[in-house]
């Protein structure tokens, strides 16, 4: 459960950010575009399969779980216009530049959507988005320690407010269908997993050995 | 871990679909396209979002854990071309079709693609795929008891052999990056939980109960 104030604080959040009308628009350059390959298997078979792109690229995303020092998680509450809600909670992520770094694109998005920053970055998993359209090959990070260095840095068209919960304010928040997002979800699984082998273990670089090496990478 | 002969059995299975050529092909008419919309917000800002859609549809699955009355499952491997392997395995899995029933269509691509049927399907999880620019709502099921009742009715541009592992063969396949789909592995995710919960319980109908009261929907 989660304290009233903090569940209506949230709720003024999703009010404010909530779609009242839409209309399309056309433009001239799209964002979301897609090619067709004819791909030759092994076995001699020919098949025909589309490629989703996003901005001319594949579209991989750095997710990031920031831990404050207080035990808390900070997450994130933006306009998610094809939703039930038309607004979601989810942990900070945003796509890697071409050439990035994995890790650099989770420490820059968390810090330009929320200002908080972290010393301590620990990869939890990887997976494909949507393997059959689209090579986005998305991580997940934990960072631990996050520290508030500056204000939010947000796009032009972007809406952002944060906000902290503990584990179980983060299960209620799943249960009752504010986190809805996959790449959350999937985080939060992770991120649970890590807090079990962690819970007893106060020091951050201690932390950090520990889950290296249970998420170490095994090939 | 998994014992050699069925690793082997799976490694030929992946040799056969790997991808060994790709030519790009240009098509009237695409599976993957775009559309671009205005939306008013609560707050009256207004921002352009694009959207995904597969075949003018949003593109919601239905991914389904088949369990065979032994406690194993089955698994779906076929050429995945975006990714490393360019093969992937997973569970069973399509697109709900329009005004299809998201629970028909879990059974539905379950006998096109195994052949296999049950009479017990469990909701185990909803979620976005990609909130930001798609409306896609993948749902889990989970199949109880299993059945193989016709052969493979698979499409012309679809590869499809499947196998079946208990869940330390399916751990090992997803620490070895053969399963590495996001809808399959927070289906494994769900699925430790559901396994954890019904250990004890022999009866499948009794476990759709347990299950049921477990994962019903709240709200």
């Amino acid at each position: 459960m989660i304290r009233k104030e903090k569940i209506d604080e949230l709720k003024q959040i999703l009010e404010e950010y909530k779609t009242v009308k839409k209309e399309q628009v056309f433009k001239e350059n799209m964002f979301l575009t897609s090619e067709a390959y004819r791909y030759y298997l092994n076995n001699g078979s020919i098949i025909t399969r589309e490629k989703l792109l996003k901005n001319k690229n594949d579209g991989s995303a750095s997710i990031v779980i920031p831990r404050l020092e207080n035990g808390e998680f900070l997450t994130v509450i933006e306009p998610r216009v094809y939703t039930a809600l038309t607004v979601g909670v989810g942990f900070p992520a945003g796509y890697i530049e071409n050439g990035e770094d994995p890790k650099n694109a989770a420490i820059r998005e968390l810090k330009e959507e929320t200002g908080y920053n972290s010393n301590y970055l620990i990869k939890l998993d990887e997976f494909y988005q949507d393997e059959g359209c689209s090579q986005a090959l998305n991580r997940i990070y934990l960072a631990l320690d996050c520290k508030k260095v500056s204000k939010q840095n947000l796009d032009k068209d972007e809406y952002i407010k944060y906000m902290t919960f503990n584990l179980d304010e983060l299960e209620h928040l799943v249960k009752n269908k504010y986190i809805m997002g996959v790449n959350s979800k999937l985080a939060l699984e992770k991120l649970y997993e890590a807090e079990i082998l962690t819970a007893s273990v106060d020091n951050a670089l201690e932390k950090v050995k520990i889950l290296n090496r249970v998420f170490r990478e095994e090939r």
